[in-house]
């Protein structure tokens, strides 16, 4: 098996071609990492949840790490790593014009979903549905090759 | 789209049958996530891997997010995330038996390549060929559903 670095291009390209992720946030020295759907426009990704741990973290710790991947096997896959920054786009006037481009983006994408529709139950009480929107900038991208 | 959350046991299940998670790791503030392959057994995950970054990062601090999941659409995913602590297997006595039960399990699973056969290239070196085997204990595993 040989690994090699990908060029910027190639993990851009990767990462533009792909909508599930996987998202790492961090409290003091504990990581914590989830499963998000994203959508990739001009040098940052768009996404949307309900309030929850992973909001949570990420408003107290804004470094985030973004990692996608193809794998085909052990010996075989390509994977990009982000290191970028959470911002949170509030419904206000000041973030009217960058929500308006994470709700288009997102439905562009078919990554939309209304949020209406998302019933969270945990520890058996239904959690609150505020959606919250958010863009990371990329602030560093890896890629790296694997080939048998 | 309901979100709940899978039993202990649930999520212990998806992590014996997965091969293929996202290991996050820490340093600073600053969360790095790398997909690795793993074997599962006794409340613990067993790996092998070249050092690199991860490994640097996990030997100065052993807290880890290790996250599985089987996903099927935005709508319709299970996904379990485990916080546990890194714990390396040096070729020593002291660890001769559980460095066995790492080669044993991932050999048993067909995750076990050569080390010899990884050939490593990074900004146009090659990278020392050390294989490094470390045990992921289970602290603490929860689990979520996702039906349309």
């Amino acid at each position: 098996m040989l690994i090699q670095e990908m060029t910027k291009q190639e993990s851009l390209d990767l990462l533009a071609r792909t909508r599930l992720c996987r998202l790492g946030c961090v409290q003091g020295n504990q990581p914590y990492v989830v499963p998000f759907y994203f959508a990739y426009q001009n040098n940052s990704l768009y996404g949307a949840s309900t309030v929850g741990q992973k909001i949570d973290w990420m408003r107290k710790n804004p470094l985030v790490c973004v990692e996608v991947d193809e794998v085909e096997s052990p010996q075989k896959w390509i994977s990009a790593v982000v290191f970028g920054r959470y911002e949170e786009l509030p419904d206000t006037p000041e973030y009217h014009r960058e929500r308006a481009v994470a709700h288009n983006v997102l439905q562009k994408q078919r990554m939309w979903w209304e949020p209406g529709y998302v019933k969270t139950i945990l520890h058996g009480t239904e959690r609150p549905l505020v959606p919250v929107f958010y863009r990371i900038s990329i602030g560093h991208i890896t890629g790296h090759r694997a080939t048998p």
